[in-house]
């Protein structure tokens, strides 16, 4: 018998996607529709289910044979969420829902393992699976969306601390005169190069948003230049600490700002890193995220993988 | 048959100290002598194995019984050095000592097997055995001395990078506008709060040293006050990294700076890191070292424990 489907859930704070992966890796089936957190969570948790009940059927296998035709539901959601409780802690981006048990009513449902994860640790280990992670350990990822979040993965294994509390890389310091920023200090890599950063910054000079903020450096504009320049120094200070720290072997740069603006970053955030003479920067690498949007759910279905 | 004692070798650039170590971590004797470096790497052998004869005989134990009477052979050496082929690559303050292979003549005269260690993993190891780290995992130990080393011990064992390479934690970037340093950055830990780095400051402003800068520092001088507080807070921005990154439970701080000013540094420190938002402050702490110079010889010791 050829090793079972898993079904990965990705929950963002516009759009849920859910898939049926195979044990390769590979999505068979997918679909999507928008989080509408403030509608409540019982109503996603359904309509979770019903995806689910549907990209099976899509994929030709039965929800409700026995023994089930899937091994497992995994969930990657944005935090905080509880992992050991299951509980979805989030009423910062999913409005309302705090202390949500995600894990119990599909478990109940479908009769199988739910584990519920992170989204950026979810990314990180779908990376790892059958993207840009592949065949390094261990990986630190680097997601630039709305904030900045990063995972390290070891040997397929998101790291954790003593309490299973996961790197907070978004919050590095990076320059004590930036922005004061939630997460206690002030000029840490999110209040300078996230894409909600990015697009206060772009406001400021009268720019609609991050977009047109690199696009007006591109042209030529001056102070588009200095807050592009300012962010990409910054991520080049947050990739030093990472190789000075976690000791990744490949640096793996995703998330939104990074689908158009790899190279724009990356190129400098190299030339800093062969600098050093305290490890051989020639054996580290940094690398574009591959699997795009994809990598959440990909990663998620992946905690059954172990 | 009680558990064999071991023997603890700390190989510094003034001076090397040798003990037996029984297996629940206290020495039974002890002796040191000056490195010498310039003298050459095999008169520093044989004074070292002369001295662990020595002080075997005065623990009661001979060194040529069969089997062994010892287990091991742990020696802690100020890096570089590379553990996996035992070899001392250390000539920036060990003159003249590179590709130095200290195992294979220790092995020989002893019979046992010999490991050696980068001399701040030693002092980590030490501590989490029987020092400051005890019960804590994982534990991250600052050094600072002349220079400012870093380590990380999980479960009793270093935490590396997928070369073996060990978190090179005084280059974390603290201030852009610091010193340059021959890490390859400016403004490194290492670069502002070091000994050495204190010291240089000190004298810019006509003082002797690092410990006259304290004492004006705490007599009310401005200038030494100034320097006095860069220091503090590049520890303060290098804990919260630490904390961001490693996740440790517990953090170490050792070192000559910390023997006679670890409140100065601890206060501003545990102020800075309580006002932490992306994990739990309250969850982890901050203390100092407490084998001092033992550290090292205890931890070297300590390499044959598992």
């Amino acid at each position: 018998m050829p090793p079972r489907p898993l079904i990965g859930v990705d929950i963002g704070g516009t759009k849920i996607a859910v898939a049926v992966v195979d044990a390769s890796g590979r999505m068979l089936a997918r679909t999507s529709f928008p989080t509408e957190a403030e509608q409540g969570f019982d109503r996603a948790v359904g309509r979770i289910a019903d995806a689910i009940q549907e990209v099976l059927a899509r994929a030709g296998t039965s929800a409700s044979s026995s023994p089930p035709a899937i091994a497992g539901i995994g969930i990657g959601c944005a935090g905080p969420v509880d992992p050991v409780q299951g509980l979805i802690n989030n009423p910062f981006t999913l409005t309302g829902w705090d202390r949500c048990d995600i894990v119990s009513p599909l478990r109940q449902r479908f009769g199988v393992p739910v584990k519920l994860e992170n989204d950026a640790d979810a990314a990180a280990l779908g990376e790892c699976w059958v993207g840009a992670g592949q065949g390094a350990s261990p990986v630190v990822m680097l997601t630039f969306g709305t904030g900045v979040g990063g995972a390290t993965v070891q040997d397929n294994r998101i790291v954790r601390g003593s309490r299973g509390e996961h790197p907070e890389l978004g919050h590095l310091p990076v320059d004590g005169r930036g922005p004061a920023c939630y997460c206690g200090i002030a000029g840490c890599l999110e209040s300078i190069a996230s894409g909600s950063a990015l697009g206060q910054a772009a406001q400021s000079i009268g720019l609609r948003d991050a977009r047109e903020l690199f696009s007006a450096a591109r042209d030529g504009s001056d102070t588009a230049q200095a807050i592009v320049h300012r962010a990409i120094d910054a991520a080049c200070t947050a990739a030093w600490t990472v190789f000075h720290t976690i000791l990744p072997q490949r640096l793996v740069l995703g998330g939104g700002l990074m689908d158009t603006e790899f190279d724009l970053f990356a190129g400098p955030m190299r030339e800093r890193i062969a600098k050093a003479t305290q490890f051989t920067p020639s054996a580290v690498d940094i690398v574009p995220a591959r699997l795009g949007n994809d990598a959440g759910i990909v990663g998620a279905a992946s905690l059954f993988r172990l």
